[in-house]
């Protein structure tokens, strides 16, 4: 299997270990983008949220609140931002899924919303298409 | 109770349902910033993900799942973003906890990553402070 978050969590490749459990795994982001970026993923390869059983994600998230609690609880942050891109089209790099954790604290300066440009489509219209 | 979620999860305000089972709801977010654009809420008043007991959160995000198939599968998207703020200092507006879900297509020109400005410290210092 040729996923560096594989070969991350079968011990292949270092990480800086967050947390850990039977199922899941958290670890240092490394790309330097943003203080205290962390990625959480599932230990079975899963490409992202739709090609995950319920299963997978659920224990995925129990991992995410766990760190979020973690953050919160013992080290000094007051807030949690989490990101996901699954698919190619959302920007998902590593097809591997994961879920970025971002501890927030206030005034720490960082905007974690996206630059959105605003809608084309009026929500009503894109309702119709979507609504079930 | 205040909250402007729990008012239309009771109905008290309208909103445009996409979906809704016994513990969550999903609904247009009508800011008009990006297409496409849902929130996820549980049914139960809980703030985020911080006050949030496991059930809750993982129903939610089945609940998630169930909007982001949907929308690949039936509605023409190939990929989904989730975005999370929780706690006034990652950017939370609302104080009922919601998932934002954008759903993708390639070539839609939308960029939902946030423009963060770089990290300030080193990730291995910072990991001293969150590793357990």
């Amino acid at each position: 299997m040729d996923c560096i978050f594989c070969k991350i969590i079968s011990g292949q490749l270092p990480c800086m270990k967050v947390y850990e459990d039977e199922h899941a795994l958290v670890f240092m982001d490394i790309v330097g983008d943003v203080d205290g970026h962390m990625v959480a993923v599932p230990k079975k390869h899963v490409e992202n949220i739709l090609d995950c059983d319920r299963e997978c994600l659920h224990r995925l998230m129990s991992a995410v609140k766990e760190v979020s609690d973690h953050c919160v609880q013992t080290c000094g942050y007051d807030g949690i931002n989490l990101l996901n891109a699954s698919g190619t089209s959302a920007g998902q790099s590593v097809p591997h899924f994961h879920i970025h954790i971002i501890p927030r604290r206030k005034d720490d300066g960082i905007d974690a919303w996206p630059g959105f440009e605003g809608a084309k489509e009026d929500p009503a219209k894109v309702w119709e298409l979507l609504k079930r």
